[in-house]
């Protein structure tokens, strides 16, 4: 099986959130897909150990944010790489509720939709939800982000827990060395040496965490 | 609900195809998306109505064929708005078969993923199908084609059994008025009087039936 050819089904970046009592949880997924037209219905992957799964699983309800290619690689970083348990990740971006008291985001942001789930699938490490769009409105006039887009442009990868993630050692094959990000995997656009003189405080522009964490 | 925000979802194009006994079937969908990356698994969308998909529950098996920016739009015409169990689609492209013998495309097409059902849940209309991925290659280095690029470039719409299809009613609300194709909704890229001009013999460039059937 070559894995380079799963690289070439197209799909779009966005956030999901949820709510669980007064805790905001949100992650990135690439996974969204317009399943029915009548009624409107989505279909949505996320990895069970995101704590945006078990709130969705509690709640039966989230909103998908349609990232946008104006937004901030640092929201991308907050969303796709931390933990909703441990951080507050809607601290540190512009976002308002849907009628139903759910976070979406408004910066960087082209479109949200409000979702009330109607079936979900367990499929190995993710969970399928399924889901009856409820609101969708148009946020700006933004063109969508392309998961094309933020790994030829923002070169960025996916987290570990993504349905698209590859393990680094077959990504090395694929991308050849340089300095990577130990977190996040995003590579430094720069050569080696260029890396090395940046300054100690330098932070990774996706996930934020400290230079000494590139190899 | 504002039904353009939906629009933003992004995805590529794809012909699935499957086999009975002798019978070759095929359609285009927009719906496949990676669902988990070990052990590499996918998800397709298909409509109840779709003779492929009839195929795909009898047998547990079908090919994907990812199609670039290079497929003829005739291809897409005679995929996307016939049916299988009327005519062999496969006599007018070029193809090959999978280790277990379903048809794939090799014209047009940038790679293509041979999948085992694993699952299968009911949704509307639709079937959603999660498959483990068994096998996976590049054939073309050709840019995938994306569902943005079909609308937009080569003005392009979903069929009446789409997940994504919009009511005529709607679409002309959006698109304003001009000679379409009654049976795919092929926009004629001309003025009424040039469309008028054409000689009775022209047919849809997409799904080939007479110029008669324009309104």
């Amino acid at each position: 099986m070559d894995i380079t050819t799963l690289f070439k089904l197209s799909s779009g970046l966005y956030i999901i959130s949820a709510k669980d009592n007064e805790r905001n949880a949100g992650c990135v997924v690439n996974t969204v897909v317009q399943t029915t037209a009548k009624p409107v219905t989505l279909s949505v992957c996320i990895n069970k150990d995101n704590y945006t799964n078990a709130c969705i699983k509690k709640t039966k309800e989230f909103a998908v944010s349609i990232l946008s290619e104006q937004i901030k690689e640092t929201t991308i970083g907050v969303f796709g790489f931390n933990s909703s348990l441990e951080k507050d990740k809607f601290a540190e971006v512009q976002y308002r509720l849907t009628p139903s008291g759910i976070p979406y985001l408004t910066e960087g942001v082209t479109g949200f939709i409000q979702c009330k789930v109607i079936n979900f699938v367990d499929n190995y490490t993710h969970t399928i939800f399924i889901a009856e769009v409820q609101e969708a409105e148009n946020i700006t006039g933004e063109k969508p982000m392309t998961y094309e887009y933020y790994h030829k442009v923002i070169k960025g990868k996916a987290p570990q827990k993504a349905s698209t993630y590859i393990e680094e050692k077959q990504e090395t094959e694929i991308a050849g060395g340089s300095y990577k990000c130990g977190i996040c995997g995003y590579e430094y656009p720069g050569s080696k040496e260029e890396f090395e003189k940046l300054p100690d405080d330098y932070k990774c522009p996706i996930c934020t965490v400290a230079k000494s964490m590139f190899k």
